[in-house]
């Protein structure tokens, strides 16, 4: 199984940010690497009167587009996929970093900075660090909100060696 | 292996048109129906500014959106899929139509009107239909542009059974 790690936090507390910082750092050190956002909110993805977003109104299940640089799937689903469904389908990838998904069971990495909330999301056990502006010594490996190198550094010795 | 049929003919014939007549009938018949579209232009189908664009601007080889009713992927790759790979990752589907893939080995639709071009693009020996507005008496079967049913008649008849 490829190794799954969450970025969880609250709403606007900078998950995308963080994501933004790991990609990087992980391509250079050669990792192929899928991320999985978390919908909620009943996302559109395709652009109204595009050929694909046509075929999605007409009412095929599934949606293809397939390109030299890259290929896009968009699918209708009876019911929301768990993690590891998605993950049964990945193929030459060596990490999963999700956005969001703070409620399955996989390591997390909480993004907390005081001035959004009060406390923080997750119990300690569920997590593997905390990217933080504040100093928070909770027996949990913290990290600046721009410490990719660390970060990266954790995810390797843990997940990927 | 799932039924793979290909809605090809010259540029702004009508294949998304009749494609958009295809679906409805053969859900009404109660198929799952995946439709591939090929594009040769460099497609973008993810918004810039978006958690899952700024997801591929950081890097990631692969992004996944995930909620209660719908999946996409947008995947990059080193080279095109062939049809055959891409039917191999899908399930659950009864038939998938293409929108172009005109070179590759699979039966074809061509949807033809003389005021798009003088000739056909496909050979007759590649064609199971002719989607078309004027007689061509080809020995192929031919259809009017908006018979959906008749054409779903010899999908069902020659694919689905």
């Amino acid at each position: 199984m490829i190794p799954i790690i969450s970025v969880v936090g609250k709403s606007n507390v900078g998950k995308t940010t963080l994501l933004e910082k790991l990609l990087p750092e992980l391509k250079k050190r050669g990792y192929r690497v899928a991320t999985i956002k978390h919908d909620v909110h009943g996302f559109s993805i395709d652009q109204p009167g595009k050929d694909t977003w046509r075929h999605a109104q007409a009412g095929a299940d599934m949606v293809i587009i397939s390109s030299q640089q890259k290929m896009a799937v968009i699918e209708r689903v009876e019911q929301e996929r768990t993690l590891d469904e998605i993950a049964t389908g990945i193929e030459n990838i060596d990490l999963i970093l999700t956005e969001g998904y703070k409620r399955q069971d996989k390591p997390k990495i909480e993004v907390y900075r005081p001035e959004r909330s009060e406390t923080l999301l997750c119990k300690k056990e569920e997590l593997v660090a905390i990217a933080t502006d504040v100093p928070l010594n909770m027996g949990v490996p913290e990290f600046a909100l721009d410490d990719s190198i660390g970060l990266v550094d954790l995810i390797e010795e843990k997940f990927l060696k």
